[in-house]
């Protein structure tokens, strides 16, 4: 079992805290990775309690955004976070060799206004992801590179038919996604229609050429960690409708693209330092190895026991996604709709693997580092150098069905099958990186699979209500339950705004 | 939230058990319902601890029929069971007038044999259904009986075009069903094409006449207590080629089925007679009212921590269903491939309703108490009257998109609602029961739905072969594991033999 523990793999009941921790801990113990330094928050010790007006079950930015704002607003709030570290799905891996890369969620695009906005108040700046010089097509064994920088060179070069075909496809979902609300896809015109069938149903009947239906396929492996057969069609088209703002409709090409898309920048210093920031200014209201095992109504409050530490509460939040917010024994039982939805509403299959090499060479190649494959365990990759260049870094997505083939492997068996498409891709530099980290979410046991939580057929139709729905004091927040970039961390910041509000109202 | 907690809604740990308690307890507080007693068991005081060669999760039929085998063959045995009684999916409910009625699973069929060879070997006896006189089918508003003694009235009298798509659709998937290995369907040659589509999208390009859709929707929601939207296709040929055992391939018709199917005999005392008396066979070594919260390795054996109760032991079984299994906190983690399993296999929703009147007035009227209708939210009914017919009893399903809608509603807001569909079916005596005992699984904190965990498309391919593979020293029982029979009482016991011979074997 060793090989799937190398991430926080803690399950158990360890009322740890004896000594103040480090934001980040055991959670960067990856191969190649060694742990950083972040700024030091309030651990548990056995036996303590705390009485708050909110407690906040889950430290990454969705439960740390809502208890920003409920403090704003002059309440007292006690943040529970099961890992030795905030950010949830969102962390920094630092490197053996220097320097340090990034697990989990790392970019921002346009229209995320929210998580720019949180940004910016914390001081962490972005940069463009590293997109000049051409793309890579790996297909049938052949890699073509090309452009970006046109209309049609924007899109991998395939036969013209499946470009056409694509076209068409990528047109029909952009425009059915405009006619899902998305704070309530069940109530869509069609929704019974599209909730009734798998994408993969209806990418069959509409991508028919192959080379159409291979784009879509690594478009939808690359935005969900699921493969098309899993996931419903009114899915789909909600979480395209997300992707974008109040004033902007959601594209797929949003989705996928780096420039202008949700691919475009990336954080100063990595995306956790968002979180760690944030949950600085919360001090030790944020308790760390502090898992909730249980939420119970007593005497007209809340008692959230966590491992090493009880909160009484008014109010309770779970930031958590949906799956691990089932594993919470809850008394009095949920409503029916919100434990079915849970039960309905599992993690996609994804990891990452960065390889660091002296330089990020593939740009005098003239590549951007980005590639899009028809095989391999990696198919999509970016270069995840730092700003300055100082070293390269090529992340590559392992996903789906990919990354299930994998989830038992040994870190090694899967650096020399990563390695093996990074030669494919760049070369054979490409082989022989100063070190390689390996985050595969599917194997961490406070989240279990990653980025979000996905709806199957007749889940949204059925239970989608229950997925914001207060149960008595007890309101749910996390990137899931966002009307907008649901998935992304714009989406975990948009519903900690959402909800702290919802829990101000009530006070 | 009251009214969601008729049965069996503990959720939180509370070390009950300070006296020994009937296998039945408040599991029977429905609303007509009182208390029925049982053969005593042990259960848990504060602090209680245990060593024994197995430790099993669940003492419904699979644990129970586990802990029987293993003790036979001189192994120490602790069944931990959640509830206050034993039985898990199979509950008897006593009326307030005297007499009892069954809340879960009560039929047995052909070819269920482990389970009739074990109440065989408990004395417990079979009855055949009440089955005599005309079906009813209730479409459109109109109520039409209908005689099932022959080949062509043993289907509802729907439209003739619709008859024979009927009859096409079933002997397709009959023959489908043939091509699915029961103990592997991602192994069969077209597992990737029926797993990738809903039940839904076959249906819609199969039963393409409005009366043979409409027929099997039915079936499938009595069945699966789900949509066939939510059904992967493969899925549903898997539970058909299951409706067998080793000499006979299972079809449709056997499921769907009174006489000579899964619906043809009931049990003399209830169903729950069964673990009853099983469970009084192994004494003591059945604790109630100690819900599992988590199971750890520690020095070479397993540490298994119940509500009041820790248990230490060379292996451990568990015999809940995965959604509930996915609950318990192992240490070490779960391989990623069994956990995201159990983050796939959602409960279905099912609900009982049984209003007992003082005589099986259809009876008289030469009808056999089963309808097959198109509305109201019982949409089958079965004739629950006790083999003496000293009361009458009617048994409504409430399935899936029915169930969903009242899981919340009150009884009384569910019993005028059944009731309304019991006159619509039988006539205006049957406005007026003497009792009326409602069983909602969804609600039932240690089910949270029923019949079975279901799987929708892409799971079974992705992830089937962790339905039973040991993780270590823990193996899986439970009628979600079963080759045969799966999601019905046999299964369950199947599974238990299987387990038990999976542990034997390495003790």
């Amino acid at each position: 079992m060793a090989r799937e523990r190398q991430h926080d793999s803690r399950a158990l009941s360890r009322p740890q805290a004896l000594s103040r921790r480090s934001l980040l801990g055991g959670a960067a113990a990856a191969a190649g990775a060694v742990t950083l330094t972040g700024t030091a928050a309030g651990t548990a010790s056995a036996a303590t309690t705390r009485d708050v007006d909110v407690a906040v079950v889950g430290g990454g930015l969705a439960g740390l955004t809502t208890a920003r704002d409920l403090v704003a607003a002059g309440k007292t709030v006690a943040v529970l976070e099961a890992r030795d570290r905030v950010g949830g799905r969102v962390v920094n891996l630092s490197l053996a060799g220097g320097g340090f890369t990034e697990g989990g969620g790392e970019f921002i695009g346009p229209t995320q206004d929210r998580i720019k906005a949180l940004a910016d108040s914390l001081g962490v700046a972005t940069f463009t992801t590293y997109n000049t010089g051409k793309n890579l097509l790996y297909k049938d064994g052949t890699r073509t590179p090309y452009a970006t920088d046109g209309i049609l060179g924007s899109v991998p070069p395939v036969d013209a038919a499946g470009l056409a075909n694509a076209a068409i496809v990528q047109a029909s979902l952009d425009d059915m996604a405009k006619q899902v609300p998305v704070d309530a896809p069940w109530t869509a015109a069609k929704a019974a229609e599209w909730d009734k069938q798998t994408f993969e149903s209806w990418l069959n009947a509409n991508a028919v050429i192959p080379s159409a239906k291979f784009l879509l396929d690594v478009a939808t492996t690359s935005i969900f960690s699921a493969q098309p057969r899993e996931l419903s069609l009114l899915f789909v088209l909600f979480y395209i409708a997300a992707a974008g703002n109040e004033s902007t409709a959601g594209t797929l090409e949003r989705l996928t693209d780096t420039a202008n898309g949700a691919q475009e920048s990336r954080f100063v210093g990595g995306s956790q330092q968002v979180p760690i920031k944030l949950a600085a200014t919360l001090g030790d209201r944020v308790v760390l190895s502090a898992p909730v095992r249980s939420i119970a109504q007593s005497g007209g409050k809340y008692v959230v026991t966590a491992d090493g530490v009880t909160v009484t509460a008014k109010k309770v939040v779970v930031a958590v996604p949906p799956p691990m917010a089932a594993r919470i024994t809850y008394d009095p039982l949920l409503p029916a709709s919100r434990d079915q939805l849970s039960q309905r509403l599992p993690m996609g299959s994804i990891g990452k693997a960065i390889a660091v090499y002296d330089t990020p060479f593939w740009r005098t190649d003239g590549l951007n580092g980005q590639v899009v494959s028809d095989s391999g365990v990696v198919r999509s990759t970016f270069d995840n150098s730092p700003p300055d260049a100082s070293y390269g870094a090529l992340m590559g997505f392992i996903e789906a069905d990919e990354m299930r083939a994998y989830d038992a492997s040994s870190v090694a068996e899967v650096k020399a099958a990563v390695l093996k498409d990074y030669a494919n891709y760049f070369g054979d530099k490409a082989k022989s990186p100063t070190s390689f980290v390996l985050q595969r979410w599917n194997n961490e046991g406070f989240s279990r699979g990653g980025p979000v939580a996905y709806a199957p057929p007749g889940v949204l139709t059925e239970y989608g209500a229950a997925l914001r729905a207060p149960v008595g004091g007890i309101h749910w927040a996390g990137t899931e339950t966002s009307t907008y970039w649901n998935g992304y961390m714009d989406g975990a910041v948009r519903s900690g705004e959402r909800v702290a509000k919802e829990v101000l109202a009530e006070l």
